[in-house]
């Protein structure tokens, strides 16, 4: 089977910096599922109308093309259920609802303000005008007006991870004793901010560092090589 | 076999009001288990005392008490694996913890403020002084100056809940087809606002109120009669 995710990437196209593309990066390697990471750019929508999305990750397994991160991970399990399950069971893939709509809803809003100008400052060049125009429509005012005070944004990301930080001091993973892809989820916002070089977010004693790079030494080489591109 | 719950009451002792106890009257009817539900004040200690326990809810099974409401749901998942699943499994049991860690650190944070006042307003004489002396020192103010404005202070609830609320546009429970654990954990939050007769907090067209009165309609006669005492 030939299997391929396409994945946002900036003008090195290595530096693969989507947190939902990361969602899916590290499923496929929980699942042990061989493919090729794809480089896509945000205005190369041409090159994925065969998809019938406008957005990435989308996936292409055999040629059937798969889109959104969420319908991804459903369908990875539901079509690998002999290898590692990235939910540990029917009630957790219900229940890993709830992580991944306090990623999107939460904690992705908290850390975005820190990470618009080092995305945009990463972008190909035909990327960045697409992007500041998007951006600063969503917020109104001008990128570099979005984050004010870098340390109080830095301030409320780690306010905002408290319940993830209370978890971490009960068990290794938010999935238990290995991660799960609720795991995955929380750990794409980081790799988010990691690939873009966005300012360090956490203090070192911080659990949630701790799993941050327990998160990192678990993750493929190949993976590992795209955040520090 | 004798089964007791231990539950936080006001001056009326059918008025049951903890969130925590809520999460295990919820989490017995659950799993079918009988239990006498026995009124306990924030006073009596040392009616307590043979617990080991200062807080309720305290479990007794056959005379032996088990405290604190994490502890008391893993104790029934592991004692009763026969009886309907609270975690859908390993994963979900591991994955719950973060649906636990956010009731506790963002939800109740958010409704205390307005609660303090109808709380106070519904306790037992002797427990009132208590109640205000500790609480005061928490906030680091008087009860009455906790919640200056009630009504944006319900526009935060709303807006905290906004992770849950995606999560019931996609399906009826946070477990899934049918309430988990977690769905028990975030409604102890309602049924203490429910109990003390705090202020509505949802909108009628919200799918969190809809959530709620589902998980209202399913509870047992004598668990419904004590959020209306």
């Amino acid at each position: 089977m030939t299997r391929v995710l396409y994945e946002l990437a900036a003008a090195d196209p290595d530096r693969r910096f989507s947190p939902f593309c990361w969602r899916i990066r590290l499923a496929l390697e929980h699942k042990g599922l061989a493919f090729e990471g794809r480089p896509w750019r945000f205005t190369q929508t041409e090159a994925l109308a065969f998809s019938g999305s406008d957005k990435v990750p989308v996936l292409v397994e055999d040629g059937r093309p798969i889109a959104d991160s969420s319908v991804i991970a459903a369908h990875l399990e539901a079509a690998y259920p002999d290898r590692p399950s990235l939910f540990g069971g029917e009630g957790g893939e219900a229940l890993t609802r709830f992580h991944v709509a306090w990623t999107d809803q939460v904690l992705h809003p908290a850390l975005v303000p820190l990470l618009l100008l080092p995305i945009h400052r990463h972008l190909a060049e035909a990327d960045r005008a697409y992007f500041r125009r998007s951006r600063e429509a969503r917020f109104g005012k001008p990128l570099e007006a979005v984050c004010p005070d870098e340390d109080a944004q830095r301030v409320t990301v780690r306010r905002t991870l408290s319940p993830v930080r209370a978890v971490l001091r009960a068990q290794p993973f938010l999935g238990g004793q290995g991660p799960l892809y609720a795991d995955y989820a929380v750990m794409g916002a980081f790799l988010w901010a990691h690939a873009v070089g966005g300012p360090d977010l956490l203090e070192p004693d911080d659990p949630v560092e701790g799993w941050r790079k327990r998160m990192l030494g678990r993750m493929g080489e190949g993976s590992r090589a795209l955040t520090f591109g």
